[in-house]
């Protein structure tokens, strides 16, 4: 019990595990070509833990223990605030790719340590104890926990029970004595193949015929049924001159599939209470929309300085209208920056847990996901047509060009062919490839996408209010 | 000495000031047609300290006395923040107009304080003293103080001494042993007709070659020489049904001419040290785009409550692009409010004051600047065309009419012709009329236009941390 | 019968037609200080015709006898385009307000021709001539006709029928073998106190159970039961200096009551047939589009003009930003006016009468009406914040001010006080003011708001093809 | 002599010509597995020429002789038109991807023959039958031909002649008598390594001392001296069911290096003559732009109709936003073809050619170049995540995988799995991937970048008329 070494993580992670990658069962996830640069990715968090610089920022000592401070229950606007600034410091080591191994799992454990409360004080008294211990088991073992909540939902336009196939939604298809079987599949689940644990939660709100779907829970990921298969997106691209984000850093998806999975009685966090699985969906997103943009800072500065280096190696940084997108470019950084470390300040206690703003925290995801596109228009405005058409490393190491790359790919001074191309093929991995079609998805869809955020900014504004200034000031 | 009542500031106006309205001198401020309006709008200020609602929030009690809020030297974020609610409370009672008469003062009064401090630190001693006791004089008689920064400057493109005529920037005339002389003319100044003192301020900053335009002064109103020649833009609109805000409240704003005008010395600030005009300046601006941002607050509440309204009395409030309207204005609200507490929060401390986080308080002013028009637009859409073609006031009274528009104008459940039309109207008055202009071309360029916030954001973010990241990740 | 001259034109408005302003009723439009306003303007169309700059552009000889261009039934693209040619003319000549007078009676006219064709050949063989009859007497007699077709609605997410009052939409409520009588009330009715004749159109399509609303007709202003409710937006703005535009053309939109009015058999066009009255309101929609489009260049000719005009002014035309926001407004207006001229020579031939192509059409208004009021937002930024404190017209004349007005307020070379401010007035009267949040309302509002263009482009647009082309590259 | 078959093309490039891909020389390019696919793409130029069904769009009679359309020089709008179709038509065949080998060449070959007949009636007469005699040579021998303009630049803010090093810009080293010798770089040169000849044009106008540097010529690809870089991005895609545009469409684009290039009289067409090659770059400009938003609609349909799809198979057709959105595709490739299809029809004839109205055809040009970020937003808005978590080709055939993803990857009715699967792996390869990136960052750079096509619309706009306008209206 406690910390684990990077090391310990990557063994651990040869459990027997059931993962798919391009249609054939992956023997060893860490030996993976490309699932193994996900588990080099983020064994970053337990490295950082290790290292002197970040130490205090990613360890809390209680008592005579230490654990990661992602396992810390927020208890105030600090603790929110370190939370991000930890998150935000990951993914800045990640070179803008969020580590989220233990992010996403702690949110979810909020989640479920909330709702078991409400759910306690409505009478239903199991499950308080069991998400304790599930929680002090994922906190003391270091543990890895990914969170499979997006149902595959066939036509979205029908519920659960309405689909053409039952298990397009995870549903309960038995109910034994000492715990539930689960059918159904999860898409878009980050980090599963190099997880300890997945945590199961509902996508929705459910309607009484829905009361199969009412479900979440929590299993280790070598569960006997559990299956996972790997999106290939991106793929590896192991040359770090042209790629030296992606060469280093990759993150998994999985389509999550359970068939006909045991899920043991103290594991289950919900079984049909169908007034609870709006809550806690809701309540995991209240939480992870705001790690969402804590995560996404890294990148809005990456965003931010990678354009204004390249202005200054094409030698147009005096430009006015450079100055212009250069400015619009801080503006959008610093807009959701300080939303979201206002949304920190301004929390509330509910459950004697700091919930960040909720109002705040989706106008800050809403700001950042509807202008993102933008933003990569301005940076690859400023960048050049270089981004797609520059040499390759090859030409750069081979006798017959290196002369002629090096010669004429130069820019401004200071800046001579190789630290140009470093500087574009940066922003060309980071807006124009395939990772740059990634965190164009991710802006418009991870953590629910653009019409999830506004329907629940919609909810939390005070139109009330407002509209009562409004008639007063009309005299009606 | 102490607070002034409503009834000694309106009296105190009439003092032999020289106000022109349409070319006629105005004998009497305070029974002018429409200056009148503004003084009664500005005694709002006066009210508000009275009134036990605001009391704590309006009046500062120091040892035995009592001062206005808005003369106290912000030292912590607290400070701000209250000052923040003052101001934003204060235009809320204005029903969208600020109130302005001590909140610009005081801007101006926390810059002559820091930059006196400065050039005391750099051997210019004289000018400390001199601030403090015009600091003191203005909060202990409560009085109203405008400030007149933009100079009429001609031909744009040219400095102060290449124009055709030297007084397109105020400058000194003649330096005496008691004092100096100014002529020039300054632009936009607002509520100038009904304050006690104008302090006037540098523009820009300047060149060595501009050394008689580098002066900061403070005179009475009444001073011989200066001429006050009002705008008459909006008039007065004295139906309360068809123009809810403009029938009761008013700002005026002024040409503003020193002709000749004598200032003794213990009212000079800066006095050729063009090394601090552009610092005295900037340091007003650090301050005043804070207080605009505050004060447009109740602005932003007002359109997206009267756009809420709107749509009930409209019967539209549940169609899918109606609600995507509404959030996006409270997206806007949330983001400018949430900004401008955070810019009082993150403050820093200089010399003694609290001064608001630069950076964010400009893109705050810049988010605000740039999207109210659009909000404007969906405003205006969901309240509909009668905001241009309603009936009259008379319409409704009339025999002959008064059937018709009650039986026509009627709308959804719970707004009758006269409710619907009393909120229409609201909207009328604050987007479809003069005051609607009035709004969006302070929006644009009130406390410096696009261009002002821009090259201020561009120049306090942090430009080289976010490039120095992007090197390293990119290897250079 | 042949052409009216403008005094013919001016003294047959005096009628006895029942118009009211502000609860009173007018007895003579013609010599009311608004309405007046408004007649001459409109007497603008008779001018043209006279003018021989115009003659040939605004009157169609055929066979021996003259009328005006406007009723001309368009047979191909040249017609359509001289018909925008001469709607953008006029408005020019009314300074960017539209004339209208004859412009929406024949769109009018064209979908009441074009649907009662559509019913002779379903077997409702009564209309056609009874609308041919009416268009000649039209035409012939050189008439001014206003379109009253927008509802009053009441609940707008409620039917004709679901009201709380059946009158909420005009409807028959007699028929006699002579004629229908008719109740309800129109909104917006532009050009209605200063028109010859009314045509009532449907807003929308009819349900079976609003077979009584389902009626069009035409009728004299001045028939007994007709009431015209003005709207007094902007008043009157009788100050040329200030406000160059509205001091010289004004527009009226009216509550159109019809209390119990008699229409006589021949001046019925629909009764009833509850197929053809979406028909005849989107047929009516198609050509009134095209027409708004055509009347909106003049008004986006002076945004970039004037945009212009006030740099050179100011003395900025030379700064990036500034020709950055000039190009922005020239792209604008050269986008909409492309495509408009585009959507004439694209037109389709239904029923022998030459139709504006209509997705293009409406993706022309969309393109208008969502870019607005940014281009105002540039205009205002442009110009500078005297658009509203700038002196008055009497400051400019008074002795005790002239001077100081003439020295402070002059600009770049060329650009005197006067020369400056006038201009700096043309743009607050057309951005800043009652008039400025006019055209505002009318871009979001006018010929359908924003969701019926969209609507309407929607259903144009060929998604068929697109989506098997996509279909055929994914191989589905 | 005549029209050149799919095979002959592909024969006719394995001609010794030096071009590197990763540092090594390609011994033939129509073998390479990433530039022999961009063979084939090119050939889909030859084979349409074959085609039944592009014939008569492809080819034209004149006389006994056919020749590609492509070589055709427009004399009227109806050429212009054509040719706008052929563009499209072959883009549509590439599946969004512009084949160009024909397209730009000849966009060069008009401008040069433009510019030689201006130079001619200056004096200098020796080009026009040079022009004139290459002109017959490519279009008799039915030739690929690419054009190299953007020189490499080094520093951007700085000339040819203040560079680090002479040969930022291709400049003359030696004229001798039977011809010139160049060195120097340009970047950006597509469909190089599979054309036969390339154009070199100057990238911008010069002055009194780039006279070295107002150079254009033409030479076949493997003249010797002239080295092709080729750039890598996006490298292959060999997997049709991931990548279904790529895997069977690629353009190469590289650097072009000219090591003391001996370029015989005959084709040399600027030779020194600074006061030309602004002209001749802009002139190539004013043509190629108009080609540019011709290929690129395609690109316009494929988002509308695969943001359709992906609604349909998603379920979610219904939803108001969706169809905000979806009318927001449909609206921009209107707007983007109705103006250049427009542009076409108000061209000019100069010297007999016929010019598409430039100021239209650079505003439909800024028109597309804006808005492509967010329609690609919208598009991603519209699939939904799986564009990058969606399981892999081999998860769908092999047997441990395929039951899983079959069952749980359909949509909504008639979209199974696989079907869904394939449309999204559409929009994937087009908007979030390599590809995503390279056409992003085309819609920013290619044919002059943002700045380029403002500077343009903003000098060919008439800001002189509406200007006057404003003036006028103003009483100044």
């Amino acid at each position: 019990m406690g910390l684990k070494t990077p090391e310990q993580y990557k063994s651990s992670l040869r459990d027997g595990r059931t993962v798919f990658y391009r249609g054939e069962k992956v023997p060893d996830v860490t030996a993976h070509p490309v699932i193994g640069l996900a588990v080099k990715h983020a064994a970053l968090d337990y490295h950082m833990a290790e290292d002197p610089k970040y130490r205090d920022l990613a360890v809390v000592k209680e008592g005579g223990s230490e654990y990661s401070r992602y396992y810390l229950l927020p208890r105030n606007a600090d603790d929110l605030r370190k939370r991000s600034d930890l998150i935000a410091a990951a993914t800045r080591e990640g070179e803008t790719l969020v580590v989220l191994i233990k992010e996403i799992g702690t949110d979810a454990l909020y989640a479920l340590t909330m709702t078991a409360d409400r759910m306690a004080k409505a009478g239903k008294t199991e499950y308080k104890d069991r998400v304790a211990k599930f929680y002090q088991h994922c906190r003391d073992n270091d543990l890895a926990v990914c969170v499979a909540q997006t149902d595959v939902k066939g036509d979205r336009s029908l519920g659960p029970t309405q689909q053409d196939h039952p298990d397009y939604y995870v549903r309960i298809v038995e109910e034994r004595p000492d715990g539930i079987v689960v059918s159904g599949a999860k898409v878009h689940t980050s980090v599963a193949p190099n997880s300890h644990e997945i945590i199961v939660l509902p996508t929705r709100a459910m309607r009484a015929e829905d009361k199969a779907y009412a479900v979440a829970f929590a299993i280790p990921v070598n569960t006997p049924g559990v299956k996972l298969i790997a999106s290939p997106h991106g793929g590896n691209k192991n040359n770090e001159f042209e790629h030296p984000i992606t060469a280093r850093h990759k993150m998994m998806e999985t389509l999550t599939v359970f068939d006909n999975v045991f899920v043991p009685k103290e594991r289950v966090f919900l079984q049909g209470e169908i007034d609870f699985a709006g809550l806690l969906a809701l309540t995991f997103v209240r939480f992870h929309r705001f790690t969402a943009v804590s995560y996404k800072l890294p990148l809005l500065e990456m965003l931010a300085g990678a354009g204004f280096a390249a202005a200054e190696a094409n030698g147009i940084s005096k430009a006015a209208h450079v100055r212009d997108k250069l400015t619009h470019l801080a503006a959008y950084h610093t807009t959701v920056r300080g939303l979201i470390e206002h949304a920190a300040s301004t929390c509330t206690i509910e459950e004697g847990i700091a919930v960040p703003n909720t109002l705040i925290t989706n106008v800050a995801k809403y700001h950042f996901a509807h202008n993102y596109h933008q933003a990569v228009q301005i940076v690859q405005d400023l960048a050049g047509g270089l981004l797609v058409t520059a040499p390759a490393y090859e030409d750069l190491t081979s006798e017959a060009t290196r002369g002629y790359v090096m010669k004429y790919m130069g820019g401004a001074k200071g800046f001579d062919a190789e630290k140009r191309l470093r500087l574009l093929n940066l922003i060309s991995d980071l807006t124009s490839s395939d990772y740059g079609g990634y965190q164009e998805v991710l802006a418009v869809h991870a953590e629910g996408g653009f019409e999830a955020e506004k329907l629940q900014a919609y909810r939390e504004y005070d139109f009330k209010t407002v509209s009562a200034y409004a008639k007063k000031v009309a005299g009606v």
